[in-house]
Order: structure tokens, then sequence, then C-alpha cells
């Protein structure tokens, strides 16, 4: 169970702007990347510091800034103050844990992505806050930690001609988000593959374990709707035109981006119905098995129990009880009970219980 | 269980606009068939190559080609050139798998449509996508292998003097999709008729393999609410006149299409109540029938068991036991025993337990 | 279980506005009545052909058609060809088994109800369905078969100088629906009796078959809704005076209906809790006789296996048991057997067993 | 189980407008009382018949008439016709059982209001329809029998100088349907005396008269839902100031009302989820029960079962056994037994059995 | 269980407006506070009546007072009198236990809301109702006891220049809010601390009362859903600018408030579902046991019945039977015996019953 308030606690009683990481700390150092880049020509650098950021914002030339790390405070506020970016923004980026969500301000756009991704080894999914700030020529991307989720938009960037150099900041974000989202159909993918196991595993060998992994996935499950369900609305808000910063024509590709969305979170709800089925199933399975269990007592102590109740009566001391000097008395007592047993039999049978 | 994330997964990492197929290929080769028409004349052919189509595009004519196999990404690139279409609706054709959506293009109107028919040899529906064009003058349709579903579409084209024939391609759009709708209660027949087998079969033969019968039916009216849902919107947004080439007064015909899409999920929402009350008769069924065998049990156990023990009671081997040695002592423990067995019978039967 | 499909797939393929008959042929032959009044005169005809209803068509006076019988689809078509009614309209009369709806066309407004009765003999609801078409002047009703349900107007129309003679088509249109609507609380009022009875019956009787017809009961009642709720949408349509042909002034008179439709959803919403805690007394009615069998099982089993053990003891036949050749070891045992009995009795009743 | 349906059956087929009292007659004589005040003045009487009435009713004056009993339909049409109020009002008055609703005439705004009060001889909520007519100086009150839920209005107005004796009649409306709603508190206030009763009698005394007892307190609370839910509409659409007659100053008294609902509606949910979980507690009560029952019976069967077959071992009568013939089998046996038993023991007290 | 109805009765049949504590009296006597600031200088004082605090309102200073302790009418009367502030508003900051809501009236706007805290004692949540009044130039903030909640927003302003020196009363008023808000995640943090121990304890030591506690857990998360989910809407309207008293600028900060809100709402649902999948596992852990007891008594009676079966029938008595008197009939019945022990316990492990 991660811990859902731990970190928020951190923060209580201080004043609203206060930049404090409220995660923990993934990288050894933030590690900065800057690509600016137009149709003609493109320049691509990995400053030390800060400071050498800016040579690289030039008018006619959409410049891309990703910060790896977020622990360095003094360096998210530098970055805050180069971009004019506002105080509460720089508080919602270190305060990692955030919703998704869309904030206009005046000169820029502020978007809060949950990335997804699947943690092979212990078999869940992990999540990673991604800020992005779109402004007039510009784009800052924030991550908790390294990751190849931009590595396919960096090298279309680098690789030449294509549509990305010819367009605009607002493109750059769009690709940004696209990769973010394109991302969590692996996600739902290892999902998927762990659903078909556990499904099989249903049927086969259930048991009270089956029962806690059909609960997990319902948990995992859960937390992929929460970061899905307000990205709907964060890009449905884009493709209705509400903000400025973003161009008229790079609507239709939000649009695109908001098929997806609506494909994954088809998906998931596809899949919390089977998640439930599968629970439904492993109750019924184990219903079955307790009446399997159940019959199987009935039908032997049903057989046994009344001829058992015969021999006891052939079992009592009683001096004159005739039958028991008749010759054929034993076996005619063998014969009954064995008519009994194949009586019962048959009206088991019957009745299906075997 | 179908895949609902493989396919998906190939595209990640690519740009918008990459044309890849990304369902399976279902036919050899890609047909193409073009009908050319007004209210005085119709031509129809079977191109070979797209090349052939250009010369039945005339002004005062509607112009339907209709594409079966989508796994020539070149040739849907020629028609979308041709046609002036949007790399991004391109893409939506080939990656089938889509949600039902409507898109408004400055020059056509994009419909993504689920076609739903019944596979009696394995039981279960099928899903297609088909997605149409309606341009100024023309309509596009894409399937995904050949179909007889538009047949009918065809023939009243071609037939001669009908209404259709007098009417613009937004009237041929209309057809299509209530020639898609129609198919729909073909389905819904026959999962009626597998209701009512399944229904049937409830009181007759339960067995664990029912429930998972109906859990498949379940999941299947859940697959089909997925196709048809989205089209009560995608409908309704026509009927609100929200599209520019669609005429006023075809509208009138959109607004029929609705009533039956309404009147289909009407009927799946009622499959679906169907399917849940199955669920709590089969549950009930299970429970009844356990019930029944614990009555059994404590019936024979209840009767029995005291018996025994009266038996085992002069089973005893003490040496002073009067009982033993009186005359009618063993008829007078049979008699016992059979007063003791009815009186139990009486209560039983009181209680109403068998 | 009614068929919700087979009907409709007849007219699967057909061009819209064909004029096929979907449901049953209720009457031998279709029957035609005609009303035409205003304040001053009434005149009142059964004609036999639709030649002879023209001619009580006059302005100035409210013409009330009404076609019981459906099958006569050339009787149908010369009634939309004298009143120019849409081809698309008439399919919907035709093609019974419509959900409820209200559509405005240029010249009149077209109303789809679901007239409800309940069948004594069969014990269920009878679904059929009424379609008004109010035009300026005049009414059409087409009902399936012949029903009392409009008498109370007809005669009220006839009677004389009451408030309807005074009022327009429109004031018509309203008596009907409200006739047809009032006897909805007929039937609600029979399926009221059936669960008093189902009531009683549950805690006296209470078998799988009360289970069965408590789940018939709830489907009874989702066919109901099915009829009801749309309704609410239309009458509500209605009284925000989105329609032309019907005044101001009779709007207060369709509000009045909207309350009663309103009364009647709160009634069902009503008998649907009701139906649910039937399902949920009839299943804990159920596990407190398990555990009542399971209590008298536990009970005699528990007391006599030990009791019948310690007979085994002394049933055995080893050749030096000091205990048999005691004087009173056979009334020392019986004696302890009675002792253990009693405490075990208590010890059932202090836990409440029974 | 109050029947939900009968009453309103009466008036099937009647026209709109026709004046019948659908309830029972609950007084001897209907009852009149007037009240007419300003500032300055205060008359007060108690009319026998309603000719009286109209002497009361002056311009700068605010007149409040009240009418406990409805069964005199002469008397109510005579009210209607001296305060110009529709039939169709009238005949809402008398069909007692509405649902809340208000409705607004060009010359009066129409309340229909649900007054609640708890009968504790019966131990339930006794339902009564209030009606309120206002209009531009005048407030008609409907009861369906006399009640002190008015008293404490009355007496203000009697009392003196305060505000009420200021304000119009918007005001008094006000302060009626106040007074209506503050006693649901009143009810409110049994039903949680109620429920804590039953909560306590939940682990005491479990029966299945409490599951009955749970059931019947969640029907009434349904019932107060329907009385309750609409009121927040109605005083909701009051408070958005759509009404000609009440003054935009009186808005702040109902804005109060409107919350005084919305915290009844709080409490009443609230006390719908703990009747659910009562409900779960009671099921899982039951379910305990039912284990603790299992477990005795195979804690005890278990023991015994094998130690009567050890038993029955040496009750066999073999001449050849040679155990039977040792000097120390039977007390050897008789050890080996309670070793078992003792291992037993410590095996199910290990499993936590009891 | 809290009372919820109980305080409310009190004032049922008084006049709007009537100053009665509904609550506790938590405090000996009520204790003011008053700060009076603006960015260059700042002034503090604990006035011991009312009098006092009227010199501390000044132009161009931002006062603020805050009263602890609510059971001196007459002392909120006079700050009603002083500060211009409605009776009913009065009315509601003495009616404790209100719901969340702002309210807007000419001169100032009222906030209601509920302050939770931990009480580790009792390890159960604490409500408090925090008002708060928001005018021109002050904000007076009303507590039923002392609390440290709002300490850290009164050293902030006598610490100095800090940034709510710089701003206006609306600045405070969001400061207050904040402050209460972010209390939340101390609660919330506890909750989670308690979940997760009760998690732990589900599978190591589960009983009836750990089903208890999961129940006292969703109660509580009730009660908070209760507090929070109206919190929603009056920041949602606040940051929509609808009331004049707060200035634009500030309104960044509210949509901050705001994005607090929603992210404990979600973990509140979070906790709701975690707390629902608690239930499920306990009720599965229950059933587990059950379906364990039952294998055990059934493996023990199926091996143990037919065994003590065949010992019965050569415990009787009969003269002639000729397997008594075999050399090795005893040796071979037991040999048998062995056979069919050995034969059942291998069929219960391939059945995987234990």
């Amino acid at each position: 169970m991660p811990r859902f308030t731990r970190n928020y606690t951190k923060k209580i009683g201080l004043p609203a702007g206060a930049l404090i990481h409220l995660g923990e700390q993934k990288v050894e150092e933030p590690e900065l990347s800057v690509i600016s880049y137009n149709e003609a020509e493109v320049r691509q650098a990995m400053p030390k510091s800060f400071g050498e950021v800016e040579q690289y914002r030039k008018p006619e030339m959409v410049l891309w800034l990703n910060i790896d790390g977020l622990h360095d405070t003094v360096l998210i506020d530098a970055a805050g103050k180069a971009f004019g970016i506002h105080p509460l923004v720089l508080e919602d980026i270190l305060h990692v844990g955030q919703r998704p969500k869309i904030d206009e301000f005046e000169m820029f756009v502020f978007i809060v992505l949950r990335m997804l991704s699947y943690d092979d080894a212990c078999e869940r999914v992990v999540e990673e806050q991604v800020s992005l700030v779109l402004g007039d020529g510009f784009v800052l991307s924030f991550q908790e930690k390294p990751g190849d989720v931009f590595a396919a938009v960096r090298e279309r960037i680098l690789k030449g001609q294509t549509r990305i150099r010819r367009q605009k900041a607002d493109y750059l974000a769009y690709a940004l988000m696209d990769a973010v989202i394109d991302n969590y159909f692996h996600v739902l993918d290892r999902i998927e593959q762990k659903m078909e196991r556990l499904d099989e595993e249903l049927f086969s060998d259930s048991s009270m374990e089956t029962f806690q992994r059909i609960g997990a996935m319902k948990k995992e499950l859960i937390l992929l709707r929460k970061s899905t369900w307000p990205l709907r609305e964060i890009v449905g808000s884009i493709t209705k035109s509400e903000f400025d910063v973003i161009d008229e024509k790079t609507l239709v590709y939000f649009r695109d981006v908001h098929d997806h969305i609506i494909h994954a979170i088809d998906i998931l709800e596809t899949f919390r119905d089977m998640a439930s089925s599968m629970h439904d199933t492993y109750m019924n399975y184990v219903n079955n098995r307790m009446n399997e269990i159940m019959k199987v007592l009935t039908v032997i102590a049903t057989i046994f129990i009344p001829l058992t109740f015969i021999a006891g009566i052939y079992g009592m001391n009683f001096q004159y009880m005739p039958e028991l000097s008749w010759r054929w008395g034993y076996f005619g007592v063998l014969g009954m009970m064995l008519v009994l047993f194949a009586a019962m039999l048959v009206y088991f049978r019957r009745k299906k219980w075997f």
C-alpha cells in the first residue's frame, strides 16, 4: 500500500508558494537538457547549471527545457524566475503526487500529468509526476527521474525536416503529452497479460491467494483510473480551444490525443468489469467446492449411518434374538445391507449428487 | 478473451498520422467498388487500382467508393490524397478497434462505426470497424473484409427510380449507417435465442458451466454496449444539425436511425437485467441444492444416530444387564426404536424438511 | 419471456418508410370511428372505408379519427396521404413495440404511447402501442386492438356542453393521453395486490417458487419503467411549450398529466424497493432455515456421538475389563450418560441453539 | 404496508378538475380559522361557514385562512371561487398523497408539502398533506386534520410587535413552511432513538425479527426521502427568486429553510448508511453463529468418530484377536484413546477453533 | 454514535434569527483575540469585553477578530451589531453542526467550515464548526473552543514583512481556510495509519471485532465525506469569482485551496475503496475458514464412518459367521481397513482437500 498522506503532511502550516520537494529524491543530481529548434536549425545541450540555459532562448525558435530530478529547489526557483512562473506553480511541480490538472495563467499554461510505467520486477504499476509549462515559444518539462519516454520525441526533432520542426511550441507540448499517454497502453498491455494468467489460474488452482491477487489487480485499476479520468477533462478542455497559447491548427492533434485517452478509459473500464467477473467466478468456484465437499460428506454419511445402525442391532447381546441362530441370518443381513447400499446409490445418482 | 491492447502497442512512439494497419489482414487483396449515380443515370465498377476511380467523380452525381480490406496502406494513402482527407483520419481508418465517433473537418465529416455480426460457428459476436467519410458529393466507406451488409443499399441504387436516387450524398451516408445499425437487431436476435436456451437449462441442468456461460453472455453484452452507446451520441449530434454537409431535409431520416439505436439500447439493457437475474437465479438454485443436501444429511443423521446409540447400549458386555435376559427385551427395544423413528419422521415432516 | 427482437428483424434491409405491420394481427378487420365536434354540435360515425372519413373534416370543428387494428397497411397509407403524414411516421405507427416518444413535424406532432393493461387471466401486464397524431383541427389515434380506454373521453364529448367541447384539438390530445396514463394506476393497483399476496406468502410458505415469482415481479416492474420513464420527458417537453400546435392555455392540463406520471414513477420506484427488500427477506429466510437445520444436526450429533462412544467402549471384548463385572457398572454407565446428556442440553440452551 | 394506489383509482376516467376527496375523512366537520393582521392590529375568528370569511379580507392586511378537514368539497369549491383558484389546484388539494411540488399561476403560487409526524403508539411515521396557496395579501392553508404544528406561528402573530407582523403574506408562507419542516427534525429524532435501540439489540439478541425491523426502518427512511427530496428543489427554486409573489427581501428566510432541508436530507442519508451497515452487521452476525455451530460439530465429530472406530475394532467377535487376551490390553487402548483425544484438542486449539 | 438530531430539536418553533447556542459549552469563558495589521504595522490584543474591540478597527488596516467559545449569546449579538451582520448569520454561527456553506450578503460573505481533528485518546475524528465572516477590511472567525490551528497564520502576521501583511482581508480569509483544510491531511494521515494496522490484523487475527472496526472505519469516512464534499463546491464558487469582496488577484490562492480539497477527496475515495475491499477480504477469510472446517469434518467423517461400519459388521453376534473363526480373519479385516484408509487419503489428497 503506497502512503497517500505522509508526504503531504510535511507542508502543513507553511504559507502558499513555499518550495519544498515532497517526493523522494530519485536521482543524485538534477539533469538539465535543452533543445532549441526551428525548421531550419536545431541546437542541443546538457547544461550543468541553469545560467547556461538562457543563451538558447531565441525568438523564432522553440525552446524545450527538460529537468529530471526535483529535489534541488534552488534550481527550480531559478527556472521559475527566468520564465516568469508563478510560485504556486513551482510549488505544484515540487509537490509530486498531484492530481492531473491544467491551469491557465496570463503568460503560460501549466499541465500536470501522471506518467505510468510497469515495474516488471515488482509486478506493479509505478507512477511519476510529469509537469509541463507551455509558454510563448518554450516548453518546460519536469520529471522526477530520467526516463526514456520523451526519447522518441527528441529523436524526431533532431532527425530533421519532420512535421514537428515546422510547428510551434504548442505542437511540442502535444507531442510530449502524446508520448506520456501512449505509454499507458504499454501498462494496460502488461495488466492484460497479468489478467490472462490470473484467469487461467482461476480454474486450475484457485486459492485464498488468487483472491488476494484479484484484489490487488482491482486496486491497481483504481489507481489507473485516478490518473486517467482527469486527463479526459483536461484534454477535452484543450480541444474546446479554451487556451490562448494553443493554436487552432494544433487542436486536431489534441483531438487525436483525446480519442486515445477515451480508448484507454474504455479498456480500463472493460478490465474493471473483467476483474469483477473474476471475483464472481472465484466466489462461485469456492461455493462449488463447498457444495462438492458437502455432497461427499452427505453421500458417505447417509449411506453408512443406517448400515452401521443395522450392524449395531445385531451386535446387541440380548439372550433371545431369534435371527442370530438362523442358518442364513448373517448372509441375509449382509444381503439386505447390499440392497440398501445399492438403492441409496441409485437415489443419489438420480439426484445428480455424484 | 480478445486482446484489447496488443495491436495498439505497435504504434507507440510513432508520430501522429503514421499509416500502419493495426488489425489482422482479413482479405488477400483489398477490393474497390465504385457506384456513381443521380436520378437519371447510374454507373458501377470494380476498379483494380485507385487510378480508375477518379473518372467516376462527376459534379451533379453522387460517388460511393467502398474499400474492403485495409492492409494496403499505399492504397489508403492514395485515396486520402485524392479526396483531401487529413492524415489523422487515415490513421483512424487503419487503426481498427476504435470507439465509434464522429469528427467534423472543413471539407468532410468522418464517422467510425462498429459493425456487429454473429458468428454462428463460434457462437459469439464478431466486431468489425466500418469508417465512413462523407464529403460534398461523395461517400467513402472502409470495411475490414467484404460483407453483404451494404448489398441491400447497392441494390436499391441500381434498381432504379427509388428515393435514394433522388437524394444527395448525405442520404447515402444515412442509408449505410442504417444498414449497419439494422444489423444489430440480427445480433440481438441471436443473443436472445441464446438466452432462452440458457434460461431453460437453468432449471433443468444447472452446473458450474452454466455459470460460466452466463458470465460469457454478460461479457458479450458489455462489448455490445461499448459499440452501441457512443452511437447514440453520434447520431444525436447529427440530428441536432451540427454538421454542414448534412442537409436539413435528411435529418428526419437520421432521427429515425436515432430511434432505432435507442431501441437497440433499450433491448440491450433489458438483456443485461435478464442476465443479472439469471445470475441470481443460478446462485439461488445452487443455494437451494445445498440446503436440500444439508436437509437429507440432517434427517438421516438425526434419525439414525440416536438409534445407533440405543443399539450400542445393548451391545455392552456388562455382566449384570437385566434387560438382556428379558424374554421380550429384544422386541421391546426394536419397538421403541420404531416409535422413535416414526416420531422423528413426523417432526421433520411438520418442519417441512422433506 | 416476450420476444424483444423477432418482429424487428422482419424489416432489416428495407428502405426507410416501407410500410409493414410488425405486430401480430389482433383483430379481424380494422375498425374506424369518427367524431367531429365543436361547442354547438357533434357528429359520430363508424365508416366502413376511409373514403367516408373526409366528409367529417370541417373547419371550426375538431375531428377525432380512431383506428383499431393496424394490419391493413393500405388503410394506414390512405390515412397518411389524406392528412399529410410523413411516411416515417406511418412506419412508426405500424412498427409496434416502439419506445414512447414525441416528434414534431411541420404540420403536426406525433406521439407514441404505451397503453398498459392487466390481464387477470395470465396475471401479467399487457402492453399495446397507442399512436397519436395531433394536427391543426384533428387528432388521429391508432390502437392495435379495440379497447375501452377511450370510452370515457368519447362519452364526455357526446354527453354535451362539457369543457372538452369548448376546447380545440390539443385538449382532445390531452384527454386521450390522460386516459392512457390514468390506466397505469389500474395496473399499479393490481401489481400492489400481487405484492401483498407475495409478501404474506414470504413468511408462511417460502420456496424456490416464491423466489421465481419475486423475479417475475421484478421483470414486470422493469417493463413498466421502460414504458413510464420516457413519458416523463415527453410530457415535460410539452409543458415547456416547445410545440406550436399546443396552445399556451392547454399547458396547465399537460402539467397535471406530468404530475400524474411523476406520481406513477414514484410508486413504481417504491415497488422496486419493495421487491428488492422482498428478495432480501427471502434470502434471509432461506439462510435462517439453513442455520436452523444445522443447529438441529449439531445438537443431535454432538450429544449422541460421545454417548455412542462410551457405549462402544463397554462393547469391547477384552478379557480383562474390571468394570464389566461390577454389580452396578451398567447402571453407573447409564447414569453417567444421563448426566452428560443433561449437561450438553444445558450448554446448548445457554448458547440459545434451541 | 400503506396502500399506494387504491385511492388514486377512484378518479380514473373523470375529467380534469373534478372535485373528489381521495383521502379518508379524518374529522367530523371541517374547521375554519381566520387571522387578519398588519403591524398595527390583528383579528382572529373561527367562522362556521365560508361566507363569514370574506369580511376579514382587507387591503393592507394579511389574511391567513386555515382549513382543517378536506372532505367537504362544497366548502373547498367556495374557497376556490372566492380567491380565484384554478380548478386543477383544488383537485390537487383534495387528492391527498401528492408529491411535494410548487406551481405558479397568474395570481398565486400553489405549494404542496407533506407534514410528517411520529405516531408513538404505532411506532411509525404518519404523513399528511399540507397545501398552501400564497396570493397577493393572503395565504390559504389546507390540512387533512387539525394539528398543532401551526400553533407557534399563530401565537407569534397574536402575541404582538414581532417581525412577522411587520411583514407581508410571503413571510407568513415562509413561517408556515418553516414550521412544517422544523417538525421533520422531531421525526428524525424519534427515528434516531429507534435506531439506537435496534443497534443495541443487534449484538445482544439478534433474530429473524431484528432483520425485519431493520427492513421496516429502511422502508420508513425511503418514505421520508420521498417527502424530503422534492422539497429541496421546491425551496431551491424559490430562493432563485423565480416567483413574483415572493419579495426579494424574504428570500433570505427561504434560504434558511433551504439549509434546514439540506441538513435534514444529510441526516436522512446518514441514517440510510447506518441502516445498511446494520443490515451488514446482522448478516455477519448470523454467519458467525453458523460458523461457530459448525466448529462445535466438527470438533466433537472429529474427536469422537475415530475413537468410536477404535472401540468398534475391539468389539469385533473374531475368535483369534491376540490383544483381547492381553493383561493390559483394555487399559492400553483406553490410554491410546486418551492420547489421541488430547492430541486432537491441541490441534484444534492451535487452529483457534475453540 | 453521535446524536444527529437532538440539539436541533431545541429550537423547533422558535422564529428565525433567535439566538440560542445549540452545541455543548466547551470553554468556561469565551476568549477574544484581535489582530489589526497592514504592511507597516501590527497590533495585537486579547480584549476582555467586546467594547475594547472597536478601537482596533481602522481604515487601511485589516482587522482579524477571533472568538473562541460560543455559549455567550450576548457577546455574539454585540459582535453582530457592531459589524452589521444579519441575525440569520448569527443564528447559523451558534447552531453548530451546520453543513459547510457559503452565503453572500450585501456587505460581507459568510462561510461555514468544519474543522477536523483526530482525538488520539478515543481513536476517532472530532468535528468542530468554524465560521468566518469576511467583510470589507475585516475577518471574524468563530470557533467552538480554543485550538492551535490558526496559530501558524497568527505567527506569520506577527513575524513581519511576509506576503500576508501586504494583502487585504480576502487573503487573510484564504489563509484561515487553508489552515483548516491543511489540517484534514493530518486526520487522513491518522486514518491511514489505522487502516494499515487493520489491514495487517485482517490476515493474522480476524474476528467479529475486526468486522466491527472495519464498519466503524467506514462510518468515519462517511462523516469525513460530509465535511469535505460541500467544501469543493464552496471554494469552487469562489474561484469562479462570484463574490465581490474577494479580489481577482487572490483567486489564484483559492484555486490552490481547491486543488487541496480535490486531493483530499481523492484520498478519501481511495480510502473508501480500500475499506470496501477490506470488507470483502474479511468476508472471504471467514468463508475460507468455514470451508476449511468443513473439509476437516468431511475428511474425518468420510474415512472413519465406513471403517466403523466394517467393525460393526464383525461385532454382530450371529452364530454362523464363518469369517470369525478364520485364523487370519482379524488381521485380514485390519489390513482391509488400512487399504481403505490409504485409498481415501490418496483420493482426498488428489482432490486437494488437505
